[in-house]
């Protein structure tokens, strides 16, 4: 019986091939473009497919989630079968749910994590190219996280976002940032309310800078006072960066991540 | 002071945009053509690069050896840089050595490990589409290692091998055949002093056959003996086999794998 579902989907994508999560126009290049065109194949009708962020070019998530609303007699399997049948093999469904038909993927997200990788080393192995920024150049871990520590917190970070619609308000609560070193590497955990257009790459770059001891670590206070793009570091690549999870309330998945 | 010099290259390499290890006329996607191709455009000449073995289509590597003689003034870190500044992003030299006049990468490798990775869950994550071999399907591992202790020792191996030069010798010792399980991912280990064309694949395919329950154990014993290809398991893909590390009597570079 074909019935009305609200579907949560838990998704996985290597962003390198895409132009990030928006749908754009004509183009099929992006991640929610892909799968609205599997989800209308499979159901005969469009269905706008709701991301909880949308990840920027060549970003890649370990833990996306989306809904959608569709008209299916489908089961929860049959569905998550289908589209990893359908997708491209750089996205996959890994888990889905139906959930209340009241339930949006971002704004009912309470936390987002994110996860930034740095190597130290000159050249990463050929194997992580896509999924490392390659710096090549040793940083001063314990300067990166006294920056850290002024950023936490709930502040305007209009100075660590590109663009921006000035009608809406850039007040976020960074909750924490973890330096992880891995030998050569580095990972940056950042979690947070939401995060703005760019802003884990910035604050990246800005934390990168202060390592290179070319910033000090109290310099992002400025930046947080004066809401000053200019003044904060350099947009770190996008291969770097993970989305890592999505916190609701309740949890929606069995896959713990 | 330009001098003649054997210098050894200890590569990595993600073999998914690749033809192989082997030069093949006009076209430059094998491994060995690149490095030719980047070494004449640093001492003007074209020499060739020995290596220690042929890895086919899509194989890859994390410790391949091989060696050219070439005229040069410059130093090891000089070449290894020139050298990882002009390769494509996919082919690494991880260190360079200069070594006696009469080394062969090939003609005096001791051992060589390769290691081959089979995914049994049905979809494995989007990071390592190209470097597993998704099977999807719970294997007996038992089974396996049983008939991996028929397979180990010196035996005529060209039952385990495709085509094949009538006239060269099909004897090899399999030194050690290991399974190790990761969760749902299998990882099979094998050393030995070297190794047929497609042996690998063919012993893997064979094994991931007896895992399946598909043949007996000791089905690798009339295969052994009746040298007949058609009687083994299928040729696994190339995406989920590394070569790992090629051993000589003397270590040659510092980086130990």
């Amino acid at each position: 019986m074909i019935m009305r579902k609200n579907i949560a989907l838990l998704l996985e994508y290597d962003g390198s091939r895409y132009e990030g999560w928006q749908r754009q126009g004509n183009t099929d290049h992006t991640i929610q473009g892909k799968l609205e065109q599997v989800l209308e194949k499979m159901t005969g009708a469009f269905k706008e497919v709701h991301g909880s962020g949308r990840t920027d070019a060549g970003v890649h998530a370990l833990g996306q989630v989306a809904n959608v609303h569709l008209d299916t007699s489908m089961s929860e399997n049959e569905i998550q079968d289908y589209l990893n049948q359908y997708l491209p093999e750089d996205i996959r469904a890994l888990e889905i749910k139906s959930v209340p038909e009241r339930f949006h993927s971002r704004l009912w997200a309470r936390e987002k994590l994110y996860t930034y990788w740095i190597d130290m080393d000159e050249k990463s192995s050929v194997f992580q190219r896509k999924y490392i920024y390659t710096l090549g150049q040793k940083l001063n871990i314990e300067l990166m996280r006294q920056s850290a520590e002024y950023l936490c917190g709930t502040h305007d970070f209009s100075g660590f976002c590109t663009g921006g619609n000035k009608k809406k308000s850039t007040v976020r609560t960074l909750k924490s940032v973890e330096m992880v070193s891995h030998e050569s590497q580095l990972e940056i955990r950042m979690a947070g309310d939401g995060f703005l257009y760019n802003m884990v790459r910035i604050i990246t770059g800005t934390l990168i800078e202060t390592g290179q001891g070319r910033r000090k670590p109290e310099s992002v206070v400025e930046i947080l006072e004066r809401g000053d793009r200019k003044l904060a570091g350099f947009t770190a690549p996008a291969k770097g960066l993970f989305l890592t999870s999505v916190v609701y309330d309740t949890p929606i998945f069995r896959k713990n991540r």
